[in-house]
């Protein structure tokens, strides 16, 4: 079996990130089946050791070609940060995330060139980043853009076991309505079935959410339902996805938190992210799916409040790690 | 001190009601200081009793004229229900809803007639009430319809010391955004807080939620917080009501959950839905407010599947209860 090539992407270098990167790397259960390319500073990433009370020091590459990408044997693609190691901590400065950002480039400019099959970066700091002079308002518009990928992409989140992806995001509520076409929401379950099979899981329980309080009640409260979700789901059906629904909003989460399902399919933001927020999501996983490589992130943020203590949880980012090689060996298998 | 005068309405014959009921009035440290008026049948309240496994025996009356409303020692109107012990427990039938039915009307008449202060019923059910002729959607347009109340008056859902009201409730989602002027959401504000205050919490802390994702996003997505809720807010700060927001809706229940405010106002059913159901809302009293006496009644239903057991919780009935009593305490001081 192909191993999976991950880049490891060190995020901002003023957050727990580097620390979370330290204490991923010593876990070897966890690289074990991935040939895993750091991408970032030696000096920084020994300060994470360091805090995160790891011995950690992979060997440094000063370009790609000269990694050897094995198993288990951890290198880092040495990015010559100036002054990196002198970057303060605990505040989002320009080049906090101009760190941050740079290795992202890289990493994403070696997956547009086949290097590595997946991305795992742990936590950007977004006012760093626009101090940095970043243009992006999100990481998947970036990546989109720097990838030179055109397709469908869109983000997932992932707690515990259960998924969530929707099929609108980040519009005006006003808008969603007229937004949601049956086609519309038949490519989203159509990707939401293929991401989740991509990482592992055989045959997901895919569950609908309406759009209406009681899901419509009938046409009592709304037609969406009745004229465009429900034939989606229907259509989804006919091509063998096990999707279900369209199920009131606020009674599904209950379900699927249950273990009914295996994900959520939402019509909007907040549908998915009022519930996530509330089963605790921050020890979650974000996805950017969709795109040749997937981009997997842990959910919390830069933490500034706690950084350099060796205090915070490594849990979201080991499952953003073992997401992205799922994903990646998903991809690998899927293509031989 | 005046003693508020309670109806305590049994609900669905068939459903736990009648066993949370008999659980209430067992409850000596509950009742103490209110006048109960149990609506219903004494046979049907014995049969409840006997699955709570407790002694309750109110003395009944044929007419409210002959009630003592004596605080502690709860009497019954007995409104000659025929052949309602023969009622089959655990099924939706057209007696168990008309049961229901029967007894609430007679509520909302005394509470009409300024007989009772404030109504506490134990559960409906929606296909009973249906199979019994009711021509109402929902309790709230039943009872200001029989009240004859034609002002504002909303559902308010209370759950351990958190409340949630909404602007926007039963409409398309659609809707919501037209919906939505500066007027409305400033008197639901209003609204929420004068219900909460009657509740027994002198100052409020009211958390307003945004519309759109990230709350707009400084309108990137969506002006609705900046043209309409953020104005309402100012308007509401301005008449001395301890209004925050807009926040976004995903982290505004962490907030709230964690103690920030007393309670959220949201802008449509499922922002408040979503949140409230992962919190455990079975266990929370929903509250039919605004109108001339308070309304409150458990979030749960009629449990078909464990009636007659003695197991079902009275948590929330007891909730519900000392609601009713705090209103109308809250409001009889208040017109004083």
């Amino acid at each position: 079996m192909t191993v999976p090539k991950i880049a490891l992407v060190m995020g901002d270098a003023a957050g727990v990130g580097i620390e979370l990167a330290a204490k991923l790397l010593a876990r070897q259960d966890e690289i074990a089946e991935a040939a895993v390319l750091v991408i970032g500073d030696p000096g920084v990433l020994r300060r994470g050791a360091r805090e995160a009370g790891v011995e950690v020091d992979p060997p440094a590459v000063s370009q790609p070609a000269d990694a050897a990408f094995e198993p288990g044997r951890p290198e880092l693609l040495d990015l010559g940060h100036d002054g990196a190691g002198a970057i303060p901590q605990g505040v989002a400065s320009p080049e906090s995330g101009g760190f941050a950002m740079r290795n992202f480039g890289a990493a994403l400019d070696l997956a547009k060139a086949g290097v590595v099959d997946a991305i795992c970066f742990t936590p950007f700091n977004k006012q760093a980043l626009k101090l940095a002079g970043n243009p992006y308002l999100d990481e998947i518009h970036w990546a989109a853009d720097r990838l030179g990928f055109k397709g469908r992409c869109s983000e997932y989140n992932l707690l515990d076991g259960l998924w969530n992806c929707r099929v609108t995001s980040h519009i005006p509520l006003a808008e969603v309505a007229s937004a949601l076409t049956k086609d519309e929401i038949v490519e989203s379950i159509l990707d939401a079935d293929r991401t989740i099979r991509r990482a592992g899981t055989a045959r997901p329980r895919l569950a609908v959410a309406g759009l209406n309080p009681h899901a419509g009640e009938g046409g009592l409260f709304g037609r969406e339902e009745i004229d465009v979700i429900a034939p989606a789901v229907e259509e989804a059906k006919r091509r063998q996805v096990a999707a279900e629904g369209p199920f009131p909003a606020d009674t599904v989460w209950l379900r699927a938190k249950r273990g009914d399902f295996d994900a959520v399919v939402t019509m909007y933001h907040d549908q998915g992210q009022i519930a996530l927020k509330l089963l605790g999501f921050t020890r979650g996983v974000t996805i950017l799916g969709g795109m040749p490589v997937p981009i997997c992130t842990p959910a919390h943020g830069t933490a500034y409040d706690i950084v350099g203590q060796g205090e915070a949880d490594p849990g979201a980012t080991i499952a953003a790690f073992r997401t992205a090689v799922r994903m990646a060996k998903g991809a690998l298998a899927a293509a031989e």
